[in-house]
């Protein structure tokens, strides 16, 4: 029986987790949840999974939730609050393996916590490996615990890299869909709508994820994620736009040798898989081999993605400077979706404040939020300029 | 230091063995040869890798060789002949691996003697697996040595089944090319010429392996190969038609997951991962990911390609009937390149032959021997019959 707690229970990947364990209740238990401020679903989830402990992200929800779980006749659920209250559920003495799914730099404490307290964890958010991927892994490396990637195409490499051994690797590739711009002229990107960026061809996803998307950005994230958690140099991480996205990615080896995984688009799928290693047990989730067919490969044009190449610089320089892409891509992004800056301006505004960011290595988490905060202070300062402006952000070269 | 026989040494697969262990002089030695009738390239064979022993199919010839060898001022080499020197070879005691690659039965002997002199042993003899699988396998599981496929699927299969554990496997998928009459209807199936088998899209090979190719019998052999080599039932082995032969095959385990391996179509990748497996050495054998474009996949039509469905059948069956199977097959294709049947009379040779052939397990290679001159008899009798009425095969129901 393996004894789970879940960071960001009431999200995505949290509701995914859950009907995971549901499928196979003689496995997994669920021991501890953090969610965030929906109290009706977190109310369902104690009420469903009777966790030892809860959290929330107020201390005022938290109340709440506690009164009405005493009103349903539930005891023994302890219920927190807060990043304390977070790190109680990542930590919990019973607790064998964490579920990372707190999106954006609230989840690195915890997450960092969890590998501290020789957790295995299941790393969900991006920027526990983005922003503080040196300290988490060299942490995880001390503790002698895996870390196993709960995303579609670093789940797919992790499974690829058991062909051989991590210096038998040449390359990893990770596929791209490509988003919605692949194929449209760069002379067109300066008119970009947000209505057209948040058109994604193939994927649903949250508002962030999916002009990342469409800019690249968030494959340059995952490209700074796999040179964390497989310890290579960015120029052994290499992207490859298949839009139909079966092939989740690729790891070639030093005698010629490509693995490639393909599997249904579910992230159900990496869940299992993250939370049975090193073991396969059988699922429902059936690739049909019919599906491969007609499948497209190309190299993805740097100079039409900035972004991309940004998330390169940043991926060789380390230390503060990817948690200031990440910060500025966060604001930039934002300020886009508001209509106050323009899609070319995303890229811009990056380089800019990964340019002011001096080269430092953070060296804890509290380090990481600080320079987080300082790069997001710088994006929106330079936003805030543009508007004033209102002209075009100057390209810098 | 690995030190190496070749069976069939100056054949194709031979001379790519031969041409690996080149770029390798500090990893491999060639310790014995064994060569069928070619005496100039043994000749030069044995002046430049200077084995211990060398093999030729005939007295005569290992005569000529012998005097042309001493003329040459090289001595020390033991000069051999016939099943008896090809068994020498095989399990000389300073050989580590034996590379089986004579094509045809009169392998098997010296195969089966290496597997049990403790010899590991890379195998690109297809009767090996399809006629004497269940011996051979048997006694490398006795000797606790690998049995390393030296063919593309197989030994991509292998590659794939790296990513888990062998109860974890749900199916292995064998990738074929689907041959020249791929998208042919059935109709024009009994009016197709030599000239049209033979002219395959992808591959150039030998004769016979061609006219597999068209038939897809040298798939349902690969079906065959593939529950012997990975201890797989049948129906635990499809085959997925994918014309462009990017991937070489795919392994599916019980969570949904496929793995793929991808390489480039030559046959030194394989030996040399069979070479130096567990470990995998840098090759200059690199395939281009700008060539995985466009990849099609399709299942295959039984109906139209009645020699799959029979090598399943045998493969399920197993004992004797895969034996008559490769014996029918070889003598009928040889009827048919001598324009004495038709194309669609090569499965009804076949099956006739099958369904003549009891259901017996041969206890050893002798008895595989016999059962295969008595699956030959049989089939070459059908071929005359077939001759003498001028009428094409009546087809069994």
């Amino acid at each position: 029986m393996k004894r789970i707690a879940i960071l960001g229970s009431t999200g995505s990947i949290g509701r995914s987790t859950l009907s995971v364990v549901e499928s196979y209740p003689e496995r997994f238990q669920i021991v501890a949840l953090a969610a965030g401020s929906n109290i009706e679903l977190a109310l369902e989830q104690a009420l469903r999974w009777k966790p030892r402990v809860l959290s929330l992200a107020r201390e005022q929800d938290a109340g709440i939730l506690a009164s009405r779980l005493r009103g349903s006749g539930l005891s023994g659920i302890d219920v927190v609050h807060g990043a304390a209250g977070t790190v109680l559920v990542a930590t919990d003495p019973e607790v064998d393996f964490v579920v990372s799914a707190i999106v954006g730099v609230s989840g690195l404490e915890a997450t960092y916590e969890a590998v501290r307290a020789g957790k295995t964890v299941g790393l969900a958010n991006k920027e526990c490996l983005v922003a503080a991927g040196e300290l988490i892994t060299a942490e995880a490396r001390r503790q002698g615990k895996p870390l196993l990637p709960i995303d579609s195409e670093h789940n797919a490499v992790h499974q690829c890299l058991r062909g051989g051994r991590m210096e038998e690797v040449e390359r990893i590739w990770l596929t791209a869909s490509g988003g919605p711009f692949f194929r449209t002229p760069k002379s067109e990107f300066a008119s970009i709508t947000v209505q057209q960026a948040l058109n994604h061809p193939t994927w649903k996803m949250g508002k962030r994820i999916t002009i990342d998307s469409a800019t690249l950005m968030n494959k340059g994230f995952e490209v700074i994620e796999a040179c964390r958690l497989f310890h290579v140099p960015p120029d052994r991480v290499q992207v490859i736009v298949h839009p139909q996205s079966t092939i989740h990615s690729l790891v070639e080896f030093v005698d010629g040798s490509l693995l490639a995984q393909i599997s249904v688009t579910d992230m159900r799928l990496p869940i299992l898989y993250a939370l049975t290693y090193p073991d396969r047990i059988p699922s429902d989730l059936r690739f049909s081999i019919g599906d491969l067919r007609h499948l497209d490969f190309c190299p993805p044009d740097m100079a039409k993605f900035p972004c991309l190449a940004l998330a390169y610089e940043a991926a060789a320089e380390g230390g503060a400077k990817p948690v200031a892409l990440n910060a500025a891509d966060e604001v930039a992004v934002a300020a886009f979706l508001e209509e106050q800056i323009g899609f070319e301006d995303i890229p811009r505004i990056i380089r800019k404040v990964m340019l002011a960011t001096p080269a430092r290595n953070p060296e804890s988490i509290q380090q990481v939020l600080a320079l987080d905060t300082e790069a997001r202070l710088f994006a929106r300062e330079i936003v805030a300029q543009r508007r004033q402006e209102g002209s075009p952000i100057r390209a810098i070269s």
